[in-house]
């Protein structure tokens, strides 16, 4: 019998519970063996039939020899990253869905775990239910991968699909999401974009090889966009995603990586990923893309990837070094500014101003229209930008009376 | 330095060679060891600059104790299972892209792997460079597989595409998947299902843990597929899929399993799969919907699969006992004309006749309609009936001098 722990009884937690009772028996028989929750932390008190495990005291886990794995389920970074530390010095593989603590430390627990010979799995810290930090190091293990992209948060891609397919403004949408349970009170971490982002930073460390830190990865989230950026994406023969990615732009590691908003061709196999549900696009030498869609979040998925990660650490006999990453103490991450990307660009004209001006500013630009089109209201494509030259016209534009209304990127995925 | 020989040099064995040599340095670093393709069986002679390499001899590759993994990638069942046991005996992993030969012959191979303490892996065999097999096995390990449903060939799923996308007959669009390489001079095993029927029964052995029979999955191609169906089915709001499936139906281990056409909702996740590409998905307990996306064949994503099997292979030290399911020697899957399906159905009426002559004999239909529908053409939706009671009903409209021209199951994916 597998002993195990869990840190912290909120809803993951309590569904990493459930997910071991309810399939028991199909555990045992996969495996060969049974799991038990022996103890759960947790500082409230709880009226369920198992109340005899839990414990205040986190010393009454790291002390129990028989407990093998730890599965940290509580979230931020303080005291999670201490007491996965502490276990993962103790001999005890931990497993997480903590994207916080993953982003932020992963390299140093990656490092720690190696130095102990135990495992640190973190598979519920990117898509959920979804498997993808397993496939994208085992069974991609032969491929360069050259890119990933991805819609990695629930919450924004419901909101965007109600944008798109209801015309529900985005302030009606996120109460929805509010309402239904999607979307926090304080809907910061999703609609400013930082939950994909460290996302995305885990799944371009696993990747390439090296620590990516969310602070230099340039994060946009949706509140900007409109029902008439919407239009416009449509014309285009595109919706709008918020996409995180990352690419390997040379052998020295650097890469592109950020979070935004994206117009995606219909044709994309993210474009037709609604709801709630989450979908990361793997480009490889080989393979081409390859994508992997289901619930990015949600209390059984979740959990079912924990217990996954469970099972597997408590197979493995010894450290499983293929999923690691280093940090060698410095930025990969170009600064956003140099790229160069395809842009939509929506703008107000002043009175008695033509789109020639646009024209003259960006050479040929491809204009796009929408139904009842405001006079002055104009929305083009620019082929082929700098970020930084985007900002340096909207400079110019504005000093000539134009009102820059948003600027979408134009991905190709 | 992993040494590895390639049984066959054909598009996928020279693909293997391919994918070894462009991405040497990557897989080095990876998993901190080289491979090394040390000799290849072919009995062709090729003009490529490793031709040292090549033996026609097994036995050249049997008595060389170097030789830890072996590759088969010559396909069919004669002369491969003989090779691929005899390799096993002699304590080497196999890796196969071959399905015929994992449909047929799986549980006893993985059988005879597990006695020799060595592996026998097959991502290849199914979906190409989609990672498929370890993900359903080790990431889901902790999900009860309530069913698996996928669009396995891209053959076929190319010429539905150019008949719904394009209008193009099936003639015609078989015609072009042979001008353009995706299907064979004789695409029976294609458009017949033959193919995707192995691949169902290799991910339903793999799923529920008992060998499938493929002569025992009802297997239907696209052949009899028109123009007017892809109409109807567009009416419905739905698109024509080539769908394998098989669903868990007790604790016993009873099956559904079967190859066919179906209408599929547009707002399905497999709906929207085009082109040569393939799509998989597993519905879980706790994960609910997964889908797996990419190329489901081609030289590279193939090989890629292949090399990537090679890599776990020349890693793992002993028999992974996770990939694994037993011949009982007993059929599971249940009689089709047992099951209840949710089907369409077009008919020709006599002259005279008139639509309540459906409705009287299925009870409540739901009729479809198309452009330019011909006097006493009916098409319509059955709720619930059993394949068998269908049939009956076919027979009798027959003898009212009704032709039944078509009919296609409708389902919830």
């Amino acid at each position: 019998m597998i002993k195990v722990a869990v840190l912290g009884h909120g809803v993951v937690g309590s569904g990493v519970v459930e997910v071991i009772d309810t399939n028991q028996d199909y555990i045992s028989k996969n495996i060969g063996e049974g799991i038990e929750v022996k103890r759960i932390l947790d500082l409230r008190d709880f009226d369920v039939p198992y109340a005899e495990k839990f414990t205040k005291n986190y010393e009454d886990i790291l002390n129990d020899e028989e407990i093998s794995v730890v599965a940290e389920v509580m979230g931020g970074i303080t005291p999670s990253f201490d007491f996965v530390k502490a276990a993962l010095e103790r001999g005890k593989s931990v497993v997480t869905s903590n994207k916080e603590l993953v982003a932020a430390k992963g390299a140093e627990l990656l490092k720690i775990a190696r130095e102990h010979d135990v495992n640190f799995h973190f598979e519920a810290s990117v898509g959920g239910g979804i498997p993808i930090i397993r496939p994208l190091h085992s069974c991609l293990a032969a491929n360069q991968i050259q890119e990933i992209a991805g819609i990695l948060n629930g919450t924004t891609n419901f909101i965007l699909t109600k944008m798109i397919r209801e015309q529900m403004p985005f302030d009606h949408a996120l109460k929805l999401a509010q309402q239904l349970g999607y979307a926090e009170r304080n809907p910061s971490a999703d609609v400013d974009g930082h939950d994909a982002c460290r996302k995305i930073c885990i799944l371009a460390a696993l990747a390439f090889g090296k620590h990516v830190y969310p602070e230099y990865v340039y994060t946009e989230g949706i509140t900007g966009i409109t029902l008439e950026d919407v239009e416009y994406a449509d014309n285009y023969g595109s919706v709008i995603k918020l996409i995180g990615r990352a690419k390997k732009l040379d052998e020295n590691g650097s890469l592109t990586c950020t979070v935004s908003p994206a117009f995606l061709d219909k044709s994309s196999q993210l474009a037709n990923i609604n709801d709630v549900f989450n979908g990361i696009l793997v480009r490889g030498n080989a393979t081409g893309d390859v994508v992997f869609y289901g619930k990015g979040a949600g209390k059984l998925p979740t959990a079912s990837a924990v217990v996954a990660d469970i099972i597997d650490a408590a197979k493995e006999e010894k450290n499983n070094s293929a999923l690691y990453w280093i940090d060698d103490g410095r930025n990969h991450v170009v600064n956003y500014l140099d790229i160069e990307e395809k842009y939509y660009v929506r703008v107000q004209l002043p009175e008695g101003a033509s789109g020639k001006l646009l024209e003259e500013m960006f050479g040929g630009v491809t204009f796009l229209s929408r139904p009842h089109q405001p006079k002055g209201e104009f929305a083009f494509v620019i082929d082929r930008i700098k970020s930084r030259d985007l900002l340096e016209k909207e400079k110019q534009l504005e000093s000539q009376g134009v009102s820059v209304l948003g600027k979408i990127r134009i991905l190709n995925y």
